[in-house]
């Protein structure tokens, strides 16, 4: 492949972390010309030293001013706030932006580079789960490539390499089960987080490691495949997988089933997403599938995960409901994990808020985000509510 | 797609007649404008009335006389013996040659067709297991395209498409294991055509069967693999997969594994190849998932089936020998079938004949040929000195 210029946004997370390292073992090929943090300036500030962006984004003006002391030989562009990574994600010479922000602060960036008709690389959920329509109906207008960074939508979107979207019959996303899986519907409502947060097999950020627990990571992760792939709700299925080797399978109109499969290693889809159309050698060992042992697919029980019903329900409503559901997911899962709330409150709040939530239509940015904002304030008043109430 | 004209060479046999109904499902969209039959006269007589083709190629002299006897009404022109079925092969306007003849019988149509820059639906082992080198050397030449019909590199092929062949760390072919797969090295060689023919997942025609129960197929299988896909044979695995739902996998440079489900029914790797690049929709059910439990693979025992190994190392060792084992293998199982031989002896016969043969250049369809010849007679002779023994 020829050298691509790659800027990467939540660069201090898990999923910017491991964009690094791939950047690192592809050596020349990736040139990283933006990095953006929220929070965690020391950390940025090693990054800078070691790959020089020629511009930054972090969380706010202090941030800004601390980063810009911390690295000033370097004469790097500081950007801060929602404008800062805007800014970033519209970079003018970059190749492709990679979106690893946490949480509906990546709408706004996405947009922007996807209005710029970037080769967008998407680890951000809350971009499709709550704005897909604005984000697909922008990225068609401008011709701008969307490539999924998740494993599952990854391996779907490796699957259909060379094939046409209308020969799909059926998308098929696997779950590992997560952290909860085998326990009762009795005992899941008392979780609290530090069990929660025990994923059995994937190294991963907290909010998401929550939402696998719930199942709801799985749930939004089917409202992005219908974004990302155009294919309607009823024809994307979700299977347990335990072993977490399988991501994904499609189903072709003729019955043939492609699977893509690997060790669960985040740098591979990373890696993928970066290098497309080409494919580079990594280090990561391919299957021993004589030694990995059987594989096996379960039905999803929906009884116990509610979550993963809330989001076919979401997505059938359509308009601002993923929206809602997406931003009260974020309070309720940050009220999980400071221990104010135990699980079971996850999803009776989110199941309260859709459903005083006036549907309207999510054609815009500014829609999206007033509903994000109730979204926000309602499900923080419920939080409120089940806190006190112990 | 657009419509295509095809000639089916062998269409009286088991793939010949899938190809026929993958035909008829497509309507309009496939035009059949050449078929052939060695002996069942009958047989083709009857898919002449339905299918209308402009040319037909059968076994020899009385038999083109018979076939034009009882379809003269029609007009067709009629062809024999090998010269008939390379006439076919070459049809001016066929957009796809199905070359679905069995034995080495079908290699040099195989190549008039490849010459003649035909896309080549193959389906006839012998054309790439003993002549591969020929045949793909002139494939290039010519610009002409072999799409695999068998299932395991129909399988390769698809997880192929939308990929480059340099960034293939590996093939996978997978095995049912064959109709002895859980029986006692003893018990094997004293196995008779009856038993063996018992194939537990795959109906296919008896030389095949018998092929897959000694594991013969799947040595050749690699080597059509190697050939196929331009991949060294040590790069090449087997695993055993006993519900013949998985029927090939490939791992990529960076580790990741496009694996290739469907059920077992050959008129999905038919249509692919008459279709290619197009997919169209058939009534074939995609896999339930949880219903079918679970998957595993599981080593060859190369032991108990040394057939597997003789392929391994005739491909190693190039040149002629793989053809030398691909006609030995011929004689080995039509002895078997008639039940002049138990089923140890075909590896004893194979053996014998592969140790015993002069090694040259198989640059020639010639050469190849030639080899061919001097197998047969030696596999006969010992096929005999087996019978004899009893």
């Amino acid at each position: 492949m020829t050298m691509k210029k790659i800027a990467i946004l939540g660069s201090t997370g898990s999923i910017g972390l491991n964009a690094l390292d791939v950047a690192s073992s592809l050596g020349g090929l990736i040139d990283v010309i933006g990095l953006s943090a929220n929070r965690n300036i020391k950390m940025l500030a090693g990054q800078i030293e070691r790959f020089r962006p020629r511009v930054v984004a972090v969380g706010d003006e202090n941030a800004a001013r601390e980063i810009a002391g911390l690295t000033k030989r370097h004469g790097i562009r500081v950007l801060w706030g929602e404008a800062g990574l805007v800014g970033l994600a519209g970079l003018e010479d970059a190749d492709v932006i990679l979106n690893a922000v946490v949480g509906s602060v990546g709408i706004a960036p996405t947009l922007a580079a996807v209005r710029a008709g970037k080769t967008v690389a998407i680890a951000n959920k809350e971009c499709l789960v709550a704005a897909g329509e604005v984000i697909t109906r922008e990225a068609r207008r401008s011709g701008s490539s969307l490539i999924p960074v998740d494993s599952e939508h990854s391996a779907v979107y490796q699957c259909l390499k060379g094939e046409s979207l209308s020969s799909v019959r059926k998308i098929v996303l696997t779950a590992s089960g997560g952290s909860l899986v085998d326990m009762s519907a009795v005992d899941i409502a008392q979780v609290r987080a530090a069990e929660a947060l025990r994923h059995p097999t994937w190294k991963m950020g907290r909010k998401v490691t929550i939402d696998s627990a719930s199942l709801m990571n799985k749930g939004f992760e089917v409202i992005e495949a219908h974004w990302l792939f155009g294919v309607d709700v009823d024809r994307i299925d979700v299977v347990v997988e335990r072993k977490s080797l399988v991501h994904a399978l499609v189903e072709f109109v003729d019955g043939t089933v492609v699977a893509l499969l690997s060790r669960p290693d985040m740098r591979l889809p990373i890696q993928h997403a970066l290098t497309y159309p080409d494919r580079m050698e990594t280090k990561v060992e391919g299957l021993d599938l004589q030694a990995m042992g059987p594989l096996s697919f379960e039905k999803p029980d929906y009884e116990r995960f509610p979550c993963l019903r809330l989001a076919f329900d979401a997505i059938r409503a359509g308009g601002t409901v993923p929206a809602v559901l997406s931003a009260a997911d974020e309070v309720a899962v940050e009220a999980f994990l400071d221990n104010d709330i135990c699980f079971g409150d996850i999803f009776r709040i989110l199941d309260e808020v859709v459903a005083g939530h006036q549907r309207r239509a999510a054609d815009s940015l500014e829609a999206v985000m007033e509903a994000d904002t109730w979204a926000r304030q309602k499900a923080g008043e419920l939080a409120g509510e089940f806190a006190r109430r112990g």
